[in-house]
């Protein structure tokens, strides 16, 4: 049986990251495992920067932002070459299986690991909700939390002054931070990738709110990629009644201390990926499905389609 | 079909109650609807409190705790009589079903109500999260939210003084709160009704955690009504190494802006609400469950036992 | 003795301008007189945009960011004719003397109308705390900390990249924010219009940072309107270590429940406020000054040179 | 001229402490001093548990509540033998002058010290706002937001029940917490120890408050060892119309990552310290006084009486 373990972080980081390499480094731990932190994700494979986790190691960091492990980008990773010098330094410390918190480039890295006799685990850490297979990603509601409470203190302040703040937010291929958000705040209007972007429409919209509805203030969020918002805030002020004023909220929303959602699918998710690995299994990936924390086969994962936002799409316009 | 339609809020407040009227009424009003907010509960039903709610009522209140419609509480609404006054209070004003948010006791109004020929359809309002028909009740999320934020600031000034907190949460018929912030706050040991309490066996594992874990301070979270906090923080100073100390959390559990999950939660069960009662269907109650809005007869909710909390239980211990 | 007082806010909104419209109104309504809400700041008074306040209206206003009120911008105000037309609407409604919450544009406006028969009193409603007459302006504080728990945020994400994040804080004339954020936050570098801005000195030192002081990560605050920091961010991108990242914090920093610090300084200068009024006097300005709530004729405040910030930039860098 | 210098923290902690901790030793580096931290406060000063502190210790801390060297109480260090092995535990390190970060009892330590030769500075850390000679004390103003925060949460639920809530808060003889906290809260009563208390004429005026001014909640605030909340406020439910609900708010009181002002207060606080040791200054302590820090020696500072509080309840009285 698996003996020693690694856990990385790679990609973005996200809140909670740090909960799930708790729970990874705690259960291995009980379970008698040896974990050890492979730092700055693969490029810290590749490099050898690994070092062993203890129960302390990974005291009061549930609740702490970001990832003690730091992250790096290394699309080398790709190549074999390279692949072959990471595992090389595992095998030299007995590491037999890891688990990689990441999104879907990190997947792919697990997956070719595991073809190449190193068991691996993913767990979906990503704020953008990107990853089809699961119904939440850790760092997802603690970046619609900070993205809520921005859009509550914009609303105050557009209230005073007959405003139209247009908010960007993070998630390009999926618009889920900006429709949560927008449903959660009562927004009046929200932009994404599924919805697509008529401006002229979105002026219309706006030149009715303000002056068939008779608002006081106006909220537009959108997701980022899909407009210039500082352009089109001018354009709000030429074409309508409200003044426009974007807002791009950008990184702060990959920080903060993760909400307790957040901590509890960490934490079961780290379980559970242990588990796996112990029980002999690589190439899987972790997700929250119907309130359940299953697996799946990393391949089958990628290939996902995503579930229709159809219905709180739907909802959205009925709230309005 | 179905013209006019109330909506009343029961039992203790919950956040998240006024985003769920919020969407009953625009949902309601979306949809061709009159809506009527009953006010106090099943009291102001009786008194004939109630009032048309427009828009502009409900706006700029999803984000606020409490209910705009208060609550009370009507032991007498058992009685017959008593609901025969009511039934004529929305004859009165044509309201012919209705719309409550609340806890158990709630919900077997609704059901007495339609079965005297209102149609009613009940949401779960309770931080408690014991409602067994649905995996989370609005605003269980963000009580567990002012939990975590607490233990996280006892943990601050525990950690400084070499003592234990023991923290009185809500929650006595269902130990969720305790047990979900436990796991979220990194606690040491966790008490509820499932758990039961061996006090002998508590202080053990303290002078444990103290003497051979070393640990420089230790956090007990426990369910209210399980033993009195204050006296069994002197026998931790008496019997362990740590300097015992309570907290009683109480009913700032209840208050607070609802955060972005219960939100959603609310928006949703409030549109399914709307639905059935649109389609003439009453006397059932809205759950989430498996991560879908679903509705159930209330008469099989009542009866439904919980799900097991044994795997979260294991999560805990193998996290400790 | 002056029957009927009204209050205005005017300019950019601050949290913190509620409280003061509560305290207003409250001290003014328990001293006996009657109090008036002028709405839209100058451009209410000259439409005659004018209700009565009741202790109700300002109930539960004291933890709101933004202004009831609402607040406008009316350069023409400036125009005697136009003041005259102010003028008139206030006599009709035998309104006597106006409490103004604003910036110095509005203190000027207050001073007019004062040379023409009406007294008023200016309250410092800012968060760029740029009025140099007081230490403190109302919403500063609370700004402050929106600042600083983004800046918090940013750093969780930041420490797990090697990021330099650039974020751009409100106040150009004023580098209050920038330079108490940075103090607060423990930035590496602050910009304001008091430092100035040597893009290549800061290069330098964050290539230090990175290279002799080894830190994983590094934040610069700075003042808007000194540089384009998106530009700037590809610079450090390109001529350090670090990835840069540039945030510019915007609107969310006018808005929120404000701190209890502003509150209570709001509370204060509202009842110093009306005192004035109810001695007959006008043309002065409430400010914080040692501690003490005090106030200056506005001329006098006008031109009054800003104390020095050295100490605090000498502190500033004594702890980096 | 001095070499090396302590630091520790005594008493009760509050938030803040880490940020005087890392102004004291970013400061003493810079300026040329090797500083030590001394664990557990005089205990650990006895004990010789004492280790050099680093720019990196003191890292990442300015945002973290507690404080990261522990404190602990020791009665005995009044015993001239026993602080005769402190001095020989710092002697033995070459430790000349010392900062200790606390209470009225920790500067009466440090000025025995100073007369025996380690000179030693005092800085004001309680929540409690207790110290005479000093404005604000490190950690007050964050305790007053938590307490406002609990307060904000406790009003959305009260007023959805017809419900009084009573709270207590810390700090008995010195009531700003509560008072400070009524004011920003907008309570309808406070009771400190220096408004005394009048169990039947605080019946009377929430009588009045429910029938006369037909209010939906009322919040009373309350300093702690004044009176047992929970038999006041069965007193309330059966002398009132309200329900009465007692909350004390207890340790969490003393947690929480600090405000912006108070890391200021403590890093500008730390500085001065530095500079008086380094000036071969001793037996002063530092205080904030008309929004200058200054010094005054710790016999004068001991004996100042409080400056009075009548104005601010003048203010509530006002704004009821």
């Amino acid at each position: 049986m698996v003996k020693r373990i690694g856990i990385l972080t790679s990609g973005g980081d996200s809140p909670g990251m740090n909960a799930a390499i708790r729970a990874v480094t705690r259960v291995g731990l009980n379970s008698g495992l040896e974990v050890f932190g492979i730092y700055n994700g693969y490029k810290g494979m590749v490099e050898g920067y690994i070092e062993p986790l203890t129960r302390e190691t990974v005291g009061d960091i549930v609740n702490r932002g970001g990832t003690i492990l730091g992250s790096a980008r290394l699309p080398e990773f790709k190549d074999i070459e390279v692949r072959k010098k990471a595992i090389a330094q595992l095998k030299k410390r007995g590491i037999e299986a890891v688990v990689v918190i990441g999104g879907d480039g990190s997947y792919r890295g697990a997956l070719s690991l595991t073809e190449m006799g190193i068991n691996c685990i993913g767990l979906p850490g990503t704020i953008d909700n990107d990853i089809t297979c699961t119904d939440y990603t850790i760092g997802f509601q603690t970046a619609l939390e900070t993205v809520v409470e921005c859009v509550d203190k914009l609303r105050d302040t557009s209230n005073s002054h007959h405003r139209c703040s247009i908010v960007e937010v993070m998630g390009n291929r999926c618009g889920d931070l900006a429709l949560w958000s927008g449903i959660a705040c009562g927004a009046e209007i929200v932009v994404t990738s599924d919805t697509g972007f008529d401006e002229q429409d979105v002026l219309d919209r706006l030149r009715d709110i303000d002056i068939i509805k008779k608002k006081k203030h106006a909220i537009v969020v959108i997701s980022e990629k899909i407009t210039d918002v500082d352009q089109f805030a001018k354009k709000v002020s030429l074409n309508t009644g409200f003044s426009g004023r974007a807002t791009v909220l950008g990184h702060i929303q990959r920080g903060g201390s993760p909400c307790p959602f957040d901590r509890l699918l960490a934490s079961q998710m780290g379980e559970k990926a242990v588990d796996l690995l112990m029980q002999g299994i690589g190439g899987q990936c972790i997700s929250i499905r119907d309130n359940k924390i299953i697996s799946y086969p990393i391949e089958e994962a990628l290939s996902m389609p995503q579930e229709s936002r159809k219905p709180l799409m739907n909802l959205f316009d009925r709230l309005v």
